[in-house]
């Protein structure tokens, strides 16, 4: 390498490491623009490239904008809104009246929604996006996403009010998106990470600070604080800056210090860049969070699945016909329909002496098969391996090491209880009665190790009902915007399924007009 | 006033707005040591008055340290820790030990600690408190202060172990603290507040900016937004500095984007000067706060009294062996045996037609009399005018207006489910057996308006078994530490009654210590 050469790129590091360090340190690293010497100039700049950063953009760009970036740090477009289900939740839906349900409204999905928050859901937030469901799937098929025809019901609503993508997945939503995004002349930069916020004179956020060529590390537990690649440049956002950055369940440091039963290796359901960075970076920018103890597990997944995986629909058919199992001592082990953070807490306690965890195994007979609504779920899951078929339950037992005899005391205990028709098991407070009657002992057996990941942040930095993020003196601060799952307020303690990719929809169209209108900073 | 007075205080006004305007606006306002001329040098500067801050100062000075200040910003002394009742926690007291109780441990202490944490509790922080609770109490009697000889049992406790001062009241425990301080050469100054940090080159906390002569405005729900009095002054601290600012229960504006159902009009039990500013001016710093969504209520006070008040404990006794009614229908309205978080929505729910709040009447007959276990609560009560006696049930209802023959017609049937020995009552499931088989009827009759006011913060900012702030990179910010309320982690969801002052005396006097330790900064 020639001298100048690694000068140069010496340098460029040492810029990033600097940079990072100092913020990170805790130095608040807010740029000043008086500092700065733009290399680039946007109508607005937006953080990320999901379901909220697009939807953002595409209002922006209808709106007249013509320089609108999106920014994202990934090698790869699309955050979680590219894995997810995208299942959304819309009352007065086509699909929901053809389906016979007309008694459903915006007002009783809001006292859903208010209820899974427990009333900590921010009013005018969760009337926004209750009451602007309907216009926002207008708003998807107009630009030519498409939905099975079908409605169901998702736990916490009171009405059969979801729909799913025609193809089932979030990709199928986000392409007609990003194509909308494009042909109206919009820009989509990756492995580009926004670093800081820039500032005029008055407070304004009028830009940002990013490091293009940023190499994420997928590797890495810790890619915020060791990741010093890219070269240092800043973009200048003359009507303001949207950050709609996502969630930060795979920051394990950060929601270790909210729930220390967290670690290293708690798995998550979600894509690696969904890291608490830019919240951090909003937070210097002295945006206030709230709700940040609020992080949603699944305990419906699998330590022999990858992420959500393939057995997440079989696992609430197997709690529901079978029981939960401690491979070591061959017992039941906890309520298998327990809530969410209830049955977290519950898979999480058992535990070998030498502290690692310890998987309950779900068995059920062959009687829940037929009730699988759609065969392919288990199918799905068999071909993974998650789910696992064994002719006898002695097999079963072999395979998962169980102890045999206590296994078929317990099964024989638990008939027993069902038999005599009580309602709750003696032991851990079951409800008995979902499982109508089964006797468990018919073979086939299928086996299905339990666990609980991490899945979906409620917390996030404080918006108004404009996207405008508010500040330390409870004011907006000038030029900062904010939607999607980096928020926090809308969901409350809880969200409901459904009500996260429709908040990215909502949120970001609203951002998207709000920079529109807004003024020019000088 | 002359030209050169008016241009002197013109300029300290605009440079305390100029300073706080851009802080609370959301600039980030670390100062730079660089940029200041210290006007004095301290030890460490340790902010607040209350118990971690005195327990703070006090080991400080034991350790060695010659020059400790405490800076308070009110015109009175001790915080919270003034006006508290003071209880507190300690398995294996002699106190306990000579009432009989020898199966209590600080590993059941902890256990009943988790529980409540429901596990949210930074493991280490919660061993500290737990482990360190007797050498607490043998650390405050050594420095004269007396507690009362019979231990009690508090709500989440699995033992009696509780203990309160001789003279029940906080400034008791607080004037032998302060006194130790002062006989120690600490310096206490009041009026003084602190605004920001000053970190040097390196990012290590090296000192404060302050404001001297600052008024802090009792009248107003908004001073640390408004205020900007006082003269900008720069305090180095060479061993550190240490936040034992307190929590921030009284600052309505950051309470309600927590919990929307605060508002400007809602009473908490705290001092007027438990704001969020401090708890700010460590976020700006790169503090990461955690759990600021675990506001704990007292659903035991009553609108007719001040803050805590007289009536918090016969509350608990109407409650038993009453019920509560909603004076505009004359029915009973919620379980009043609900959980603290389920009672308080409970009781905010009763909203007249234009939305003001109205109060639920507990109503209870004489029988419960012989029942208050310490007959000076209920006198305190009556003669502060909270609790109400009447001749008749008709006088009582004549006074607070409520219909009467649905009032009786309620009563009867809540007697009807006693008679029926019914467990819990059909309409709101609430446990009847704790009324012992009492049928209401038996005059004179009592009278109580029940509310529930905010009261503790769980969350705050986090800080490490070392009392270390932890900062974005989730190491310690250098020279800067924390204690007490203002701190967040030891307690998780729910803090236990008389957990506070103990997280106050063990993490103060870690504070301390750990200051006293640490090297000094050039
Ligand atoms: C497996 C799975 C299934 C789900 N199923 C559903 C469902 O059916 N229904 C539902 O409502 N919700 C569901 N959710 C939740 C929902 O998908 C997400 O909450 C939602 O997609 C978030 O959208 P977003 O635009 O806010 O963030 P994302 O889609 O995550 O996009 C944020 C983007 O910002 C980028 N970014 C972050 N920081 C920076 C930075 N500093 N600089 C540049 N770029 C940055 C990220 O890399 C990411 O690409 C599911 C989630 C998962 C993981
Ligand atoms: C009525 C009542 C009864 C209670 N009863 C009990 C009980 O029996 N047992 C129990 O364990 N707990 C109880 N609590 C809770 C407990 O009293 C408090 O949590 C505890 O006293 C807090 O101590 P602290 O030292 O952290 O804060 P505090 O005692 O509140 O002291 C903090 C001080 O810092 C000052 N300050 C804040 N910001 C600044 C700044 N920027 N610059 C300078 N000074 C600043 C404040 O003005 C205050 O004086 C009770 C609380 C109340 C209100």
């Amino acid at each position: 390498m020639q001298k100048r050469e690694f000068l140069k790129s010496g340098l460029a590091a040492l810029g990033g490491l600097g940079f990072l360090g100092a913020a990170r340190a805790g130095v608040p690293a807010v740029t000043k623009a008086s500092d700065v010497r733009w290399d680039e100039e946007w109508d607005t700049v937006i953080v990320g490239s999901g379901v909220a950063a697009t939807c953002a953009g595409n209002e922006a760009l209808d709106q007249g904008l013509k320089k609108v970036i999106m920014v994202e740090k990934m090698p790869v477009f699309g955050g979680n809104s590219a894995i997810t289900g995208f299942w959304i939740n819309i009352p007065r839906s086509p699909e929901q009246l053809a389906h016979g349900v007309t008694d459903d409204s915006p007002e009783l999905f809001l006292k859903d929604t208010l209820k899974a928050g427990e009333g900590f859901n921010d009013p005018k937030l969760a009337h926004e996006l209750c009451f602007r469901a309907l216009e926002s799937l207008e708003y998807l098929k107009k630009l030519g996403c498409k939905f099975a025809p079908t409605p169901f019901i998702q736990g916490g609503h009171s009405k059969v009010r979801s729909l799913a993508p025609e193809v089932s997945a979030g990709v199928s939503v986000m392409i007609p998106l990003h194509r909308h995004f494009m042909e109206k002349g919009g820009v989509m930069r990756k492995n580009t990470i926004v670093d800081e916020v820039v500032k005029d004179d008055s407070g304004r956020v009028v830009g940002v600070a990013v490091r293009e060529n940023y190499a994420f590390d997928i590797g890495s537990r810790d890619n915020d604080l060791t990741n010093t690649t890219g070269v240092r440049k800043y973009y200048k956002a003359k009507k303001g800056v949207i950050f709609a950055a996502g969630g930060f369940v795979n920051d394990w440091r950060m929601c270790s210090l909210i729930d220390p039963k967290i670690t290293k290796e708690t798995e998550g359901t979600n894509h690696p860049g969904a890291t608490a960075g830019a919240l951090f970076t909003l937070m210097r920018a002295g945006g206030v969070p709230v709700h940040l103890s609020y992080i949603q597990w699944g305990p419906w997944c699998s330590p022999d699945d990858k992420g959500i995986g393939m057995g997440a629909d079989v696992c609430d058919y197997l709690k529901q016909y079978g029981a939960a199992f401690d491979p070591k001592t061959g017992r039941r082990c906890f309520n298998e329909l327990g809530n969410r953070t209830e049955l977290t807490n519950d898979i999480f306690a058992l535990k070998n002496e030498d502290g690692t965890q310890r998987f309950a195994v779900l068995i059920a007979d062959s009687q829940f098969v037929p009730k699988v609504s759609i065969e392919r779920y288990l199918t799905k899951s068999l071909n993974s391996g998650t789910t696992k078929k064994f002719d006898t339950l002695e097999a079963l037992a072999d395979f998962y090491k169980i102890p045999l005899e206590p296994l078929k005391a317990e099964i024989a205990k638990y008939n027993g209880w069902i038999k005599e028709g009580k309602e709750f098991d003696p032991e851990f407070h079951r409800p008995l009665t979902p499982n109508e009657g089964v006797l468990m002992g018919k073979g086939p057996w299928y086996g299905h190790r339990l666990t609980s990941k991490l899945h979906y942040t409620m917390g996030g930095i404080k918006i108004n009902e404009k996207t405008q993020v508010i500040g330390q003196n409870f004011e907006p601060i000038p030029g900062l915007y904010a939607a999607g799952e980096i928020t926090g307020g809308v969901h409350g303690v809880t969200r409901l399924g459904g009500n996260s990719v429709l908040d990215g929809i909502v949120f970001g169209r609203i951002a998207g007009r709000t920079v529109a209108e807004a003024e020019e900073a000088k």
